[in-house]
């Protein structure tokens, strides 16, 4: 069993902490709002540190969990963060999704220390993260994931080494590309479902077996229908994905028209005042019935 | 078993009239070019006949499958037409997937003559046809769909009926609609993933368990990577069905822009004589490789 450091009890921290405590390892919290920890420790067995170097500073791997890029920098490379304080070999470990450039500036900022940096972000939402059964897409070296693996997968279903510092972030975006347009296929396909006058639950039931089903048809799709709009990923999460997504295409070269157009729609969902609504709800703005 | 004519041998009408004579039916088929009727006799028992009246004179069941609402006005009320001939009580039951106009205005003029219509276009293409695993949507009367629903599953792996006469064909709209962002945004996030220097497989394999999960990715997301766009359902047949749903949507008020804009995309293909290639080709439109 390792020393272990969890940075970030937010709502995929929390359980993923727990998991790795649950599975022996010794935890050390870290969460900016104190009330979180004190949370934390009367469910789980561990400890909790003033900051985020004093939760790293015994550790032999430092998880972070955190909101975004500036966030990360803050618990990583700030004036208390982890960084300061870890020794050489000790391995850092970021759950956050944020941008390649980030996974690539820590992997250098730590290397220069003799610490490993592996960007690790995760799928499988809240659910994922309370059922342990995230799937985690890990950048960074070969050695070094090897080291992590098994601790990673105290909160996982599958944990995969996708290539180099960046690449886990890298095909968590690939991940939310491919669902931005398909959930606005999806609501396009039930809003005219709606409007033709068919019984939309039937039309799922009938064509979700075939070549249009998908993950989303088959957990979203009556819920859309029903307007329901309140338990998945956040449409305020979604663009801050997508903006990293976007940027990173400028750079790559990757053409994202639709992608694009649908994270200017999930804008239009924010303006509305919808930003805590999922990601499903680009369902309003084809239904007529809003 | 009961006397059935298969009007129209195409790549999914052969094999479906040679799964109704497989359950023992006795099908007569009629072909516009009866080198395609000889090549079905061959291998399969029945009768041919010179038009579509003399296939449909004797039939309980006349079943079209052909290319278009022209092509199906033809062979229904032409003047070699199976409703010229057919007798009361007698089913026509059409499989092409054509406009719910057209399915609402034979219903009415077959309708006249005492002979029940049922709009039943099917999914699952080619490989579905010729395994007799096709889903069926059906638009109709209860009473007609009820009479018709064993003869039609000789083809079938799920007969659905989804309400009035057009609903088959509206559902199958939905379909259609749901498939063609949804492999636009497949396509995007696989050119971000060759962009970015992934293992474009290797991500398939880590995303394909979660929320991002479809038919799409699970079928066709290597053979995209791969540039293979040669096996499923052709482009020049989607922009049909793309054309009929977007005619309709004006129509009941449906807003579809991102649907709009992949049929757009559809026609780029065509334009550069891709219109034979399959409807993964959107990939060629976003990666930088072609």
């Amino acid at each position: 069993m390792a020393k272990v450091a969890f940075i970030g009890l937010g709502v995929m921290g929390f359980p993923m902490a727990g998991h790795l405590a649950a599975r022996g390892h010794a935890v050390t919290v870290f969460n900016r709002t104190p009330a979180r920890s004190q949370a934390w420790l009367e469910t789980h067995p561990g400890r909790s540190a003033e900051t985020p170097a004093a939760a790293a500073a015994d550790a032999d791997f430092v998880f972070t969990c955190v909101g975004n890029d500036d966030d990360l920098y803050q618990v990583t490379l700030g004036p208390d963060g982890a960084l300061s304080r870890m020794r050489a070999g000790s391995i850092l470990i970021d759950n956050t999704t944020a941008s390649a450039d980030a996974a690539r500036k820590l992997h250098l900022e730590a290397g220069k220390l003799g610490i490993p940096f592996l960007d690790a972000p995760v799928s499988g939402g809240q659910a994922g993260a309370e059922n342990g059964k995230l799937t985690v897409m890990v950048g960074g070296d070969a050695e070094a994931f090897a080291q992590a693996e098994t601790v990673i997968a105290s909160y996982a279903r599958a944990v995969v080494h996708m290539g180099v510092a960046g690449a886990g972030q890298l095909t968590k975006m690939v991940n939310q590309i491919c669902i931005a347009g398909l959930v606005q296929a999806l609501a396009e396909g039930l809003a005219f479902a709606k409007n033709a006058g068919l019984d939309g639950e039937r039309v799922i039931d009938a064509i979700s077996k075939g070549a249009a089903q998908s993950w989303q048809m088959e957990n979203r799709g009556k819920t859309m229908l029903a307007s329901q709009f309140d338990f998945g990923f956040a449409v305020d999460l979604m663009r801050k994905d997508l903006g990293i997504c976007l940027e990173e295409a400028r750079r790559n070269g990757s053409l994202l028209p639709v992608t694009r157009v649908v994270d200017a729609y999930y804008a239009e969902i924010q303006k509305r005042g919808g930003g805590k609504l999922d990601t499903s709800s680009l369902m309003m703005l084809v239904d007529r019935d809003h």
